[in-house]
């Protein structure tokens, strides 16, 4: 019989699912990658995947996109809540899991996934007590991580949506938002980019004065983090942040909007192991399942 | 021989001391208050309270305004760093109390102590997780509770900091920050309300547009607030919030800025448990203080 200490995660992204079995960044022994289409499809082809390697996994972490019922005594706990993705409001994720897996099964948002995997497993990170991964792509969310627990709250942070200053005559695009309008994710994700310069922000050189815009937002709401929260560490990642360009940009900006104010010697300093992108790159967000679903194990034992 | 099992706390403001002695809000036995002027004779005002209580004190929680050097690993751990107030940068006030007491002592920014005080003394936060409290007046900050811990990270939060929405048209004034000019602070502290509009801000009535538009500074904060940590209940007091007819202003602007994007009841509904004035007044901080004094106590035993 075979041993039982394989761990499961699952990151589930509005546009693609990726699912792995392992026991870090350095021992994945399976891993799949799979475009979000239907609720029934899509969890079907990730059940069949922990499927296969049913005899030997211990626990699986699931990490879906938001927003979700995250509170255990809630009846939706497990679910989807108010998406605007087609199909999927009412999803509910865990309860699927629970109806064919008996193990330990951990859920949380997938960018909260995303914060605990950099915080986890990368050794830059080891022995800091908060870190801040913000993913800025076609939407903008953060996980925070403080005192090494992930933060809920209420409901679960929604950092993407803060109000940010908004110069009009500079900028005069209304921002892309349907709730917010000029909000942050509205001012700076993807969709905003490409709406506000005609063209996509992969096809925009970085010359182009996009950029300096772009890192004017990003740097508003890193410098409102920093403010708020005084994290250790700050991780930008998601598709827009692949555009590493933009870190030098938005460093320098953080450092001009602080102005000296807060007396450290990491925010004084040229803060490039502060503001940084994801170690893990692309696998944050599934690594950090892989660890909730360690973390699942640890405390059910 | 006298039961050592007093409690002492001193929250040190800008403008003014407070310090008191006893078990709790219902049982203080001996309070004090003076204005804040030279460092040597304004801590030697509190030491010399606190010595007439010497044979019965078992802690003593200590409470100044900031910034304050929190890092128990730094050798100015203890000080009041970087304040443009004249003689304070510098001051080590937890020095001077280890030089007079042998107690346990503990040591947290005022605002600090004013949201753990609320926190821990008021019933209704009882069994809270998260609390957040802006303190409004001649300065803005932030105390933040999060899993029953105040918050550090690198320095201490700055909140009263953060950038905000400033429409220049319905708003021309620049603020009133000598660091950032427009942030929450430099729009929305009892100065910036003075400048504006040309008389102190206690003499303005009620039915003065100042308020609307302190409101709205004020409603965009706790906007933020709410997007970035979702905590179960934010507490507004200082100077400005003496102004109770804020209260409705801001929970209303609030619900129209969120725009029922963060799914949850509390922040549905009317919010008047949520967004609340001090339920301890103005002895907040002393009393949080007092609070981190017994914390301080239990944990030396």
């Amino acid at each position: 019989m075979a041993t039982r200490n394989l761990l499961g995660g699952m990151e589930g992204g509005g546009t693609k699912f990726v699912c792995a079995v392992g026991h870090g960044p350095e021992d994945l022994l399976d891993e799949i990658r799979f475009p979000t289409t239907s609720p029934d499809e899509t969890l079907g082809r990730a059940l069949d995947f922990f499927e296969k390697h049913r005899p030997r996994l211990a626990a699986i972490g699931l990490a879906p996109f938001g927003p979700l019922d995250l509170n255990p005594a809630s009846p939706s706990f497990g679910a989807i809540t108010a998406t605007p993705k087609p199909g999927w409001a009412g999803t509910n994720v865990l309860a699927a899991f629970r109806a064919r897996f008996d193990l330990p099964l951990a859920f949380d948002l997938d960018v909260n996934a995303a914060a605990f995997g950099e915080y986890t497993w990368v050794p830059e990170n080891r022995g800091l007590d908060s870190l801040v991964y913000y993913t800025i792509g076609t939407g903008i969310g953060a996980g925070i991580i403080l005192g090494g627990q992930i933060v809920h709250g209420l409901t679960h942070p929604e950092a993407g949506h803060i109000s940010l200053p908004h110069d009009r005559a500079r900028d005069p695009f209304p921002g892309s938002c349907p709730f917010h309008g000029d909000c942050f994710e509205g001012l700076a994700n993807g969709p905003a980019i490409g709406a506000r310069w005609g063209q996509p922000a992969d096809r925009l050189p970085d010359e182009h004065p996009a950029w300096e815009l772009e890192a004017e937002y990003i740097a508003h709401a890193v410098a409102n983090t920093i403010l708020m929260l005084s994290p250790q560490r700050i991780v930008l990642g998601g598709g827009v942040m692949k555009r590493l360009h933009l870190f030098p940009l938005i460093r320098r900006r953080v450092r001009e909007i602080l102005n000296g104010y807060v007396a450290s010697p990491v925010i004084a300093g040229d803060m490039e192991e502060y503001i940084v992108p994801p170690a893990l790159g692309g696998r944050a967000g599934v690594l950090g399942a892989l660890a909730l679903g360690r973390r699942a194990l640890e405390e059910a034992r």
